[in-house]
């Protein structure tokens, strides 16, 4: 080992993010009965893109959106898990964030926690074509889980069609085709089976 | 969607892979208490490979070692977790797995079916720089644990220094800077405070 120094702050890091695998989000996995934690979440989500990039928008580079996926929960690890529709939690979400990623990113090498830091904000900013089909994986796995469990989640905390509609108001910005595909089968679906409350105008 | 039949079928596989989180390993996480499940590990190894390519003996496509990394448990979906020091289950392993493969990686589309079954058999056949590597990633990862835990899982299964070096005879194929560091910090250290019961000669 040449630079024992450098090793051991990576080393320090991949210790640290361990704890990812205690965050706890509100979908259960498809055993019905158990939360996913955000490990799990990133590693479906990367897995994913391996097989569904074919119908991002724009080409992406793969290795890149991957790694962003693989990382951009990270923060959690001291910010917590705000859910998608907690609505105060996500009025302090940014900053509570932020000032994670600083504390997590500094522990590595700064060329690495440059980089890494780098992608979590390019994901936050959903400008580049990664980050935009990034996104449609990060609502569309949990459309997948919920519909998988009867809607368990959603039940659980009465969610409207409105606010799923809302939380995927981008999601159409990294595929159009897989959000087609899941507004249809996945989100209205469960609409007209009640697992959803419709709350859309008229009905 | 122009083609649903093949979005469908990529679908299914995302659904049926979800089981991989509920695939347990002998590994605790940092809390010490949670065994660690499949996705995690994968999960983990795969943030790793991002950090640490860069001691590998040999330059690697990352994306390719870190899409092995990702998919390489998958047949425990249907063959379960055989334990690295499990001397029975080990003799049964291979059948077991690539059963297990066909079936799984059946589901598929063709094209895609066979180039994440053709990386996990290049990750089996330990013949390549990702696929040595990859092994690297996947017998350092449950050393960090394990030394983190205080060396549960080793005291839990009586585990000797002679079964650490025999299971980590490879570990130096993918990195010699990596398996140098483990060898002293993690192996060693954990053979002298007893967390790893010492069979070495003249002991």
């Amino acid at each position: 080992m040449k630079d024992i120094e450098r090793f051991e702050k990576q080393l320090a890091f991949i210790r640290e993010i361990d704890k990812e695998k205690m965050i706890k989000r509100q979908s259960y996995i498809t055993d019905g009965v158990t939360h996913e934690n955000d490990a799990e979440h990133a590693w479906h989500m990367a897995i994913m893109t391996l097989l569904l990039n074919e119908y991002s928008n724009s080409e992406i580079d793969v290795l890149k959106t991957i790694s962003m996926l693989l990382i951009h929960d990270l923060v959690e690890v001291y910010a917590g898990d705000t859910y998608a529709y907690d609505e105060e939690g996500k009025k302090t979400q940014a900053e509570r964030e932020a000032k994670a990623a600083d504390k997590l990113y500094g522990m590595l090498p700064e060329d690495q926690g440059e980089y890494l830091k780098s992608l979590w904000l390019e994901f936050e900013a959903q400008e580049t074509p990664e980050a935009k089909f990034a996104r449609t994986m990060d609502c569309f796995q949990p459309l997948i889980l919920n519909d998988a469990t009867n809607g368990r989640a959603w039940k659980e905390h009465d969610v409207r069609r409105s606010w799923v509609m809302n939380r995927n108001r981008n999601t159409a910005l990294g595929s159009e085709e897989i959000w087609e595909y899941a507004r249809e089968n996945l989100v209205e679906k469960n609409v007209k089976n009640g697992n959803i409350i419709d709350d859309s105008a008229g009905s």
